[in-house]
This record gives structure tokens, C-alpha cells and sequence, in this order.
């Protein structure tokens, strides 16, 4: 059998799994930001004639599988297995359009690195011959995600600066062993990383060390430099998150320059209010699933990195006075 | 590359990963039920000395999966990545007790079907050559549990006859390439199973349709019949799940007999009141790493079938006058 295992934390693949196709998924938010162009579907407004936040979310993840398997010429039905997962209390959006979708599934709970983690466990499962065809897939609903851990946005709290905002959308990559695409060359699975941060406001200086403590495992165990990738994306750290990980990889010997950027800092626009930037499993899932794939595709990127990166504590966690355990996962894809 | 793929949704391992060791632990009404004896770990009450039972929880998570690694002569630092899950929102015992641990970790999301989760996905990276050494766990905790499904244990509602008992406890298996021990040959992912159950309560009613839905497609996919077994064990159905997946096979063609059992039915004694049975992550979690586990490393079982059931409702979704869907993950093991 041969060792896929390299260094401390990371995989490189034998037999590259190919991302055959990809779909995302937005509201009227997203709509209007940088990616707005880079959708395959598009919410008039962030229900979408459901009865709740919930459901709407359930159905962007029905949405986008569907979506990436028609552009690949799949049916659902062809997929055999999905692995997915999203914000929510028990995945409810997950499980509920799993219902629908009736096919195999594996649920993953990794916060906002859920779009990495399900890409890293699925192309395990297509390298090691246990599947031909399956999808990963991760979603986020503002108003959804906004209840759950703070409040209401009926309430009409004022978000302190460093917030960032909770993106509706959905994504989905379809990862097969044949077939065209950029391959999943390599990953780095990551360790919990707690500096104490408190403040859930806050979750992008919550995860940054959990970010740079990710990427530094995973320059030292392919033994590269960030140069190695065209770009390297975080998954939704914000303003603030960003420029921690630049510093905290720098005092480390690892120099992120212009080949670096923060899905969370690539969605709203300055004048859309978003504060420190965007959040959420769907900050990485639709740019991924979107602009970073497309420019995959046209060989524009030959080599990028993602990191999801997941802020793990809970509003239990919250009100028993726990600071914020975070975590980064990272997948490599090479055109 | 092999294709390990079986049937429509099943796994065959070519090199089937062998589970080195494995630790449960308990709490007190655990410990004056049938499995007793069968604990590395007993606390003496269910909060140990901690100010929250999610603490507890996570204590419990953290103190198996040392206690795997000890029995097997390892270290902790040496285990190459945990998968694990428990029942609480945002997995909130399994994250704290992974911030401790200090492994790669990938989270799992399976309610009580996450201990057969964790044991697929975890042969799934070992026999891919992605590690060596894996642990899964899973956990759950009555009172944590009730509090957040249903009403704080502090109130004292009185539980309908249907109702099961959460288990508080956790259990771990340490799977490997290499060593002594029962191995893991093959898998069967499960798909989602709604039967329009609304009642909470009911969970082992809810549970059943999925759970024979996987033993069917499983016994289809190898071409078996259930005597291929010499136990099959489903996670948590309790007394009326159990009757109902006899019947539900039996209308298949496919007859449980003498050889089958739910983990929810061997855990309390009938004057401990816990009316239906036991159910919880901890169901499965605990027999499975303490009984049958012995019992295979003694070959009184040669070859047996665990089916974690899980059940995958929020309070959410069931505030949202929801049905249940439930999904019910099976891995076959050999002495």
C-alpha cells in the first residue's frame, strides 16, 4: 500500500482527484458584490418564498449540487456520495436537502473551513478507490447563522467594526477519479489553535493563528514557500484576520505578498456595510466554487491554495465564558 | 488504482484496517447497567467535578481517546488524526476536548450514528495510505443533552414511555495499518430516511426505516444474508426501533434473528427506568468499544455488523413543525 502521508499533518495525493465542476450560489447581498458576476445562481431576495431562513438555506445547498452535477452532464442520482455540512445547529440545512437529494451522505461539521474539509475528505475517498463520483459541499444564510449565534436581525443590533458578515450562499465541487478539471494535488489537515480570544465578534483574530499555524505546517511539510502557489486563499478571516496571518507567517520566515488574499475580503464591497469583511462556510464555498475555480479553468491560476478556516465555539461555549477553539484546513489545486 | 466500491453504497477494504484498541467511559446509571463491567472508566457522578455537563462531556471525549492510546502502548502524540462528533450544537464537547488533544482533527456531524461514522471515514484514510494511525470517538451526556433537545433534567418533566435514555459516556477505537486486533472489511454509507415522524420523543420509530434501509442495500451490495454475521448491532433504536427493523427486513426477505441486537437495549436494566432504551452517540459508542470489541478479541464473535442510527432533527427544525429525517451509517468487522 503506498504512504500518502507527508510530514506531520499533510497528504499528497497518488492519483489527483478531479474537480469536475463546481455551482454556487448567492442573495441579493452577494449579488451586488465583487462576485456578483461569478454566480450560477442568484436569490432575488434571502428567503426566497420559504417559510424560514432555515429552509432557504437548505435550499441553496439542494441548488448548487444540482447545479455542479448538470454542468458536468451527472445526474444527482450518479453521485455517490455527498459530504457536507454547514453552520447551523445538527446541520439542519444539510440534513434537509440531503432529504431531498437522496443520496449517500457524510456529514462534516468544520464551522467555516466546511468547504476544505469536505474537498479534503472527498478526494481521500476518490484516491483511495472508495468512490468515482462525489460532491462536497458547504453552505451559509446571514439571517440564519445571525439568530443562532447573536441575535435576530428583526432586533436591528448595531455590529461592533471588527464584525464581520455571515454570507448566503452555497457551493459545491464535484470530484471525480476521470474527466477534466484541476486536480486536488495535496492537503494539511489542521490541529485546534486557541489564543483565548473571547470576543465572537471577533472571529477573524480568533483565527488567524489557527490559519498561519496551518500554512506554516503545510510550507514545512512539502518543504515549500508560499511562492510555491499563483495564490493562496484563506477562507473568511476579513480585514483583520488577513493581516495577522501576513504577520504571523513572516515571523516565521514565510512571506505572503501579493499571492495572498482572504475570500472574506473578496464579496461585499467597501460601501455594502460588511464591516471587517464576510464570513461563513459560503465566504470559501462561493468563491472557491466560483472565481477561483474559473480561473483554474482558463489556467489563469496554475496552482492555488485554500484554507478554510473555522472558528469552532458554540453560543453554549459562548455564555460558559470559553474562549473560541479555531481551525484550518488546507487543500492544494493545481490546473 | 483498486475500486473498493461495492454494490450502490458500499465499501469492501482490500487492506482492512485493524482496530488496535479501544476505551469507553461511563457515568454512574451506566455503570449499575448490563455493561458494567465493561468500562475502562467509571465517574462517580455526571459532572466530575466540572461546572457544566458539556465540560463533562468533553472530559469524557478527551479521557477515551488517551485511554485507546495507553492500552495500546501509544502515545496521544503519536495518533495522526482524530475523528469525532458528538450530539451537542457546533460539536461543542468533541472541540474542547480536541483543543486539549492537540491532533489533526476532522469534525464529524452523524448525531448517534457517529461512532460507525468515525470508523468508516477513519478506514477510509487508513486503508487509502493517508495514515497510519487514527482514532475515532464519539460522545454524548444525558443531561447536556436533554437541555438542549428537550427541557433542562432540573425541571423534571416527566418523560413519555417512548422516550430513551441519552447514555453519558463516550467511547474511542484506534485504528491502524498495522498490529492485533478485529479488522474493519467493509462499509455502507446511508442515505437519508424520513417516514413524516414528528414526535421527538420517538426517536427509535424515527430511526428504524433508515437503519433497515442500510442493513437492506447492505446485505444486497455483498450479496449476503444477515447470518453472514454473527451479530448485527444497531446503534440506538431501543425497544420499539428494534421490533421494527425486524419487521421492516423481514418484509424484504431479509430475516434478523438470534443474531441481531440494539446497543439501545443492552445498556439499562429494566428497573432503571429509562423507558425505551438508551440512545445517544455514547449507545453505540460505549458498547461497541467495550463489549463487542472484547468479545471479537476473544473470536466469540467472528464477524459482526454495526449500524449506527442516527437521528438528524434540531430544535430548530422541529420548532419548524419538521419531520425527522434519520440516517444509518454500517461497518462490518472480523476477529
Amino acid at each position: 500500500m503506498m504512504n500518502k502521508k507527508i510530514g506531520q499533518q499533510s497528504i499528497q495525493f497518488a492519483n489527483p482527484p478531479i474537480i469536475i465542476s463546481t455551482a454556487n450560489i448567492g442573495g441579493p447581498k452577494e449579488k451586488e458584490g465583487y462576485q456578483g458576476e461569478n454566480f450560477d445562481i442568484l436569490m432575488e431576495d434571502n428567503i426566497n418564498g420559504f417559510d424560514s431562513w432555515e429552509k432557504c438555506e437548505s435550499y441553496m445547498m439542494e441548488q448548487v449540487i444540482a447545479k455542479a452535477a448538470e454542468k458536468a452532464n451527472k445526474q444527482v442520482s450518479e453521485i455517490e456520495c455527498i459530504l457536507a455540512g454547514d453552520l447551523l445547529n445538527q446541520l439542519m440545512s444539510t440534513h434537509f436537502a440531503m432529504r431531498t437529494l437522496q443520496r449517500p451522505f457524510l456529514g462534516l461539521y468544520g464551522a467555516c473551513s466546511t468547504m476544505a474539509e469536505s474537498i479534503l475528505i472527498s478526494s481521500m475517498m476518490i484516491d483511495g478507490g472508495f468512490a468515482n463520483l462525489v460532491a462536497a459541499a458547504a453552505s451559509s444564510h446571514h439571517d440564519a447563522a445571525e439568530r443562532q449565534y447573536r441575535f435576530p436581525t428583526e432586533l436591528g443590533v448595531q455590529r461592533p467594526p471588527v464584525a464581520q458578515w455571515t454570507v448566503t450562499g452555497a457551493g459545491s465541487s464535484l470530484i471525480s477519479t476521470v474527466g477534466d478539471g484541476p486536480r486536488v494535488v495535496g492537503a494539511t489537515i489542521g490541529k485546534i489553535v486557541d489564543m483565548g480570544i473571547k470576543d465572537t465578534n471577533s472571529l477573524g483574530a480568533a483565527m488567524a493563528p489557527a490559519a498561519a499555524d496551518t500554512l506554516l505546517c503545510h510550507f514545512n511539510d512539502f518543504g515549500i514557500q508560499p511562492s510555491e502557489y499563483d495564490m493562496i486563499f484563506t477562507g473568511d478571516l476579513g480585514m483583520i484576520g488577513k493581516t495577522m496571518v501576513i504577520k504571523l507567517c513572516a515571523e516565521h520566515g514565510f512571506y505572503l505578498s501579493n499571492n495572498y488574499q482572504d475570500c472574506g475580503c473578496m464579496i461585499y464591497r467597501e460601501e455594502q456595510d460588511a464591516h471587517a469583511g464576510a464570513s461563513g462556510c459560503a465566504s470559501s464555498a462561493v468563491v472557491f466554487n466560483g472565481h477561483i475555480y474559473k480561473m483554474l479553468q482558463k489556467k489563469q491560476y496554475k496552482k492555488v491554495l485554500l484554507v478554510g478556516t473555522g472558528s469552532l465555539h458554540s453560543p453554549t461555549s459562548y455564555q460558559q465564558k470559553e474562549s473560541i477553539p479555531c481551525i484550518a484546513h488546507a487543500v492544494a489545486i493545481q490546473a
